[in-house]
């Protein structure tokens, strides 16, 4: 029976059965199922300590409902301070609501509200200054890739994001891999803000690193987003009021009655079971695997994220 | 009007008017539209002499029909010439027709076909021996991209296709970036051979190269794989019969009449002009974008595609 979705289909299970919800990564490849050495991705999960989990704070969390499903977004203040708190003030005056997705580009990315919406803004800013990189401190938690990188000096992850850094500049900032959240800007650096946000869909456009503000990572509802009908406008817009997909409602999770919430968990890529992870899938060999690549794109590493609870 | 959509709507007016079709990138990012410097990639295209770009061989051309519309793939018998003879064989006998779509699995691969059908192979063959990689000569064309990469000794251009090579081994291969179609198999690495076929629709997983048989790429149709609904059976595949994608008919576009025909060229990877592209697309550094990566990664490389005629 050949065609590797058979082998997929078995070896699959094991990780099924554990919940977790494997982000911004092609995840399901096949794993040991059995057998001592070496130890499979679904495994090395299933094998961490609590400690090795970090909660998402729901203040950070965004929730965001269109006809398709829910869509939910982890905010990085770390990087993007005012950003972030700009959106969530956006969120909190109903600012996206009844808006639309307007654009899937495919290969691209996905992206929602209106800079020009006439919707309360809450006092939030529909331009803020741009936060595309910061410095960093050399005691900054940074888990670095051993691998080159095609685009910058060092990459990893920082506060469970990926992540850049130019140690000679003193620079960081996080990369646009998949599932990445940007604020959409203009011409002008400083002319983004938060009301026109995007999503990636396809292959890293890392070329936008530092050229736009990124403000977290979707951590649920990825395969709705990039499954979207693609816009046939130029550069992927939406041509008709009718293609266009509503917004619903934005929510921050921390904004919810606790029953209405969902408690995610993300590994903690600082953890010695994130280290593992990334051996793992850096030398996949195994009885499907007949060559091991050695190395690992910072836009390729797993970022698990389970549900806990209900 | 703050938003990149605003910048990236007006100026991708040049290059949407050319009604060249870039595949395998993102590509729509914004460009020159006017001044002397530097040029823009519409611009770059636009100038393209003639025999910078190459006719695909109608014989190495499928079309592959489903409900959502066509999806069209160049072969690359230069890499797997025993899979691509063994597909065109398949496709000859009707083999596909009927059969379906049966996985998309989300930031990774649509598969379709199925290695256990009863229908008709028609000398085609189930398992062929794997065709991972090559040796290559010194005289073989390979347009080397510049900048590192993460994964192999060396990435580039081969055949107008994506490639790597490994110079110590003398080895070249072709790489699983957006949009490349690939012999799935079991775990036996000879068990491919073509009934069963992927394409990749997110992030590049390199590391399954030189572990599958890549035998071509998709040249149109790649918003219609990618937006296809995902399955939510283990690693992507549908549940139901009735999720199941219907392949209307796989054909070799040779053996249709003319005018049922599209003839399309695509820009020669070896031309003056696609080197022109490579810096243009390394470098960029105008209005809108602020820091010019000066890398590029090979999967985010455009490959134009366009069509004459009709």
């Amino acid at each position: 029976m050949p065609g590797f979705a058979t082998t997929w289909r078995r070896r699959a299970s094991l990780a099924a059965g554990l919940g977790i919800c494997l982000v911004a990564s092609a995840v399901s490849h096949p794993v040991w199922s059995q057998g001592a050495v070496p130890p499979g991705l679904a495994q090395i999960i299933a094998a961490a300590p609590p400690e090795a989990w970090r909660s998402i704070d729901p203040e950070n969390t965004l929730y965001l409902t269109i006809p398709q499903g829910r869509v939910v977004i982890e905010l990085a203040p770390a990087f993007a301070p005012a950003h972030v708190a700009n959106i969530k003030r956006l969120v909190r005056a109903g600012f996206f609501d009844g808006l639309f997705v307007v654009r899937a580009q495919d290969n691209y990315v996905v992206q929602w509200g209106d800079a020009d919406s006439k919707h309360p803004a809450g006092g939030g800013e529909l331009r803020l200054k741009a936060e595309f990189d910061r410095p960093f401190a050399t005691s900054d938690s940074f888990v670095p890739l051993p691998d080159p990188d095609t685009y910058a000096p060092q990459v990893g992850f920082a506060g469970d994001f990926p992540a850049a850094r130019d140690p000679a500049k003193g620079l960081t900032w996080l990369t646009h891999c998949y599932g990445m959240v940007g604020a959409g800007r203009d011409a002008d650096a400083d002319s983004g803000g938060g009301p026109e946000l995007y999503a990636v869909i396809g292959q890293a456009p890392r070329q936008l690193d530092r050229n736009v503000t990124l403000v977290g990572r979707v951590i649920e509802g990825m395969d709705i987003f990039s499954a979207l009908p693609r816009g046939h406008g130029e550069i992927g817009f939406y041509q008709t009021q009718a293609e266009k997909i509503p917004i619903q409602s934005v929510k921050i999770a921390a904004d919810l009655p606790a029953a209405q919430r969902t408690s995610f968990q993300v590994l903690r890529t600082d953890s010695p079971t994130f280290a593992a992870l990334i051996q793992n899938r850096r030398f996949r060999h195994d009885d499907w695997y007949k060559t091991a690549a050695g190395h690992i794109d910072v836009c390729n590493v797993p970022l698990p994220v389970r549900t806990v609870g209900k």
